[in-house]
């Protein structure tokens, strides 16, 4: 395996359990975990990127990416639902920069440019579909326990003990600092 | 198995684990899940039309319906607790339509009609005894693993291995597509 | 076993699963099950009242007992924390009673002698040791799966299978129907 | 074992189980467990005091530190992500004092000489990997169930056979009341 310089991550199912929590009053809600944030700390102290690409756009993952500090964040890519301009923001500035319609895979490809570094050397962890043709480029592709069988399936991909929203981010940042040397 | 070109679904139970979360300023929540929405959307992009029959009124279950762009939703139909009319909503732009006093049975036969299609081309999920009445007379009822048990007597139920709200819906969005030409 | 005439729960623990949400803005939440509510709708068309008694007061139990149209609710009852007055709230009007303190067996004998009924046709499910002085005295004590070892060791105690808030107080309304004519 | 006079405990995955919940309207929001709270209600009865230490700040911790009416708490401690002053809450007055950085060994030996007790009559219970240097140090050093392999690793750490916001602190007040004479 190549030495990770990019970690990169899902939101639904991955940093949270599935669970997509609406109020009456329209705010809505995820759950994510204490561990997973934790493991992207140690990564980040490591000195390895973190981010999050995720189909939704919507603030809790925004304030969930400041909060961690996290290097990256795109909101809306892959996007089901809508055909509106990709965000890409800084989460440490919150400052949007719209870009393009783009994939998951195109958003990894875009940030490897950036850093000057190979799909080999990124790690990326997903759970449906739409994440399919992003873990089929990576050179470590991982998944939590509770992912859909076409993830499963998916050709050396790493399949953690852990579920969603119960740890597995956090089990893969362990797993890729005991591959660092 | 006839072609199912209309998939319906109850809410709490269903599309829920049964939660149902109330606050002290009065605001009430409900936790869906991503997987059950993935579910729906490649139902639609089938051409199967989707909605839901719930017998609460709350803008909960109306977010999620527009979120997910569904094609149907009927609020207090076969409602315990009061006689108000029943509200007929079209997820796209959210104008309710008042009806009469409802069954979920009733709106089932009210869609087939206004779509020209039999029962039996209709496939519905529910968990507690007031969904009895129209999954005896769908062609493909279902139920989530936590449904009660006079659901799980009903005739030639598909019982599902995963829970409301874990996914038993995606369960059955998969079933329905695998026996589709 | 006498008829029940009066079912009696306590919330944390039994109609939730005892988690309590606090968020930043001050507001907190509870985690109720659909599965209960509907078990109570029946208990009441049978022509047996029901109420809720706990220590806490908030408007998140004042609202599901309206919601639910209990008969009666009692809240403050066997308080820890504080030595306020008891409420007492007529869940229709919404209508606060100030009382003494209270605890939860002396509100069971206030509504018995409201009733004319005896203690033996009351029942009411606890879950932890402010539940003991009531449990002791009521003809039908039970205890969800959850609940503390004191609890359970009460003298013949109804240990039901299912947790608090998942379907605990369901499963007993559904054996109080079955006992009765 | 000496007898224990001062009970801390963390927060994140200790009084909770690790969910950490963000609203699309910035709230977040933390599930605590009513169980927990009797637990250190009957501490304090006993004449234990109790003690929250996070390196979190929130009004969340706040907020239920009040409820419970605990003797001390300290926020900011051993912080991760930045490097403000730690706030030390009277949680009866809510008044803050700002204090150097200090982590969560520090404080704990602060209340220990304000207290004139030794670190032997203290017990601590954490789960990940910065509660490590504070359990270390005291004389019952105690983990939920679903701690990190480095925390139940302490030396003569006692494994608690509940998880966090499952009752993990209720079962570990039952047991220093157990040891106490």
């Amino acid at each position: 395996m190549r030495q990770i310089k990019l970690f990169l991550t899902d939101v639904d199912g991955c940093l949270t359990d599935g669970g997509m929590y609406y109020a009456a009053d329209g705010n809505e809600l995820k759950r994510f975990c204490v561990y997973d944030g934790m493991g992207m700390v140690m990564l980040r102290k490591a000195g390895i990127q973190c981010g999050i690409l995720t189909s939704e756009t919507t603030d809790i993952v925004l304030n969930r990416a400041r909060k961690l500090k996290l290097d990256h964040l795109f909101m809306g890519v892959g996007r089901q639902f809508e055909t509106l301009p990709i965000c890409r923001f800084s989460p440490a500035t919150a400052e949007p920069v719209q870009l393009q319609q783009l994939t998951k895979k195109e958003a990894c490809e875009m940030l490897c440019r950036e850093m000057n570094i190979s799909l080999e050397e990124v790690c990326y962890i997903g759970d449906d579909i739409n994440d399919l043709d992003i873990l089929q480029a990576v050179g470590l592709p991982a998944c939590p326990k509770n992912a859909m069988k076409e993830v499963k399936a998916v050709k050396n991909i790493l399949q953690l003990s852990h579920s969603g929203g119960e740890g597995a981010v956090r089990e893969l940042c362990e797993y890729i600092l005991s591959q660092t040397n």
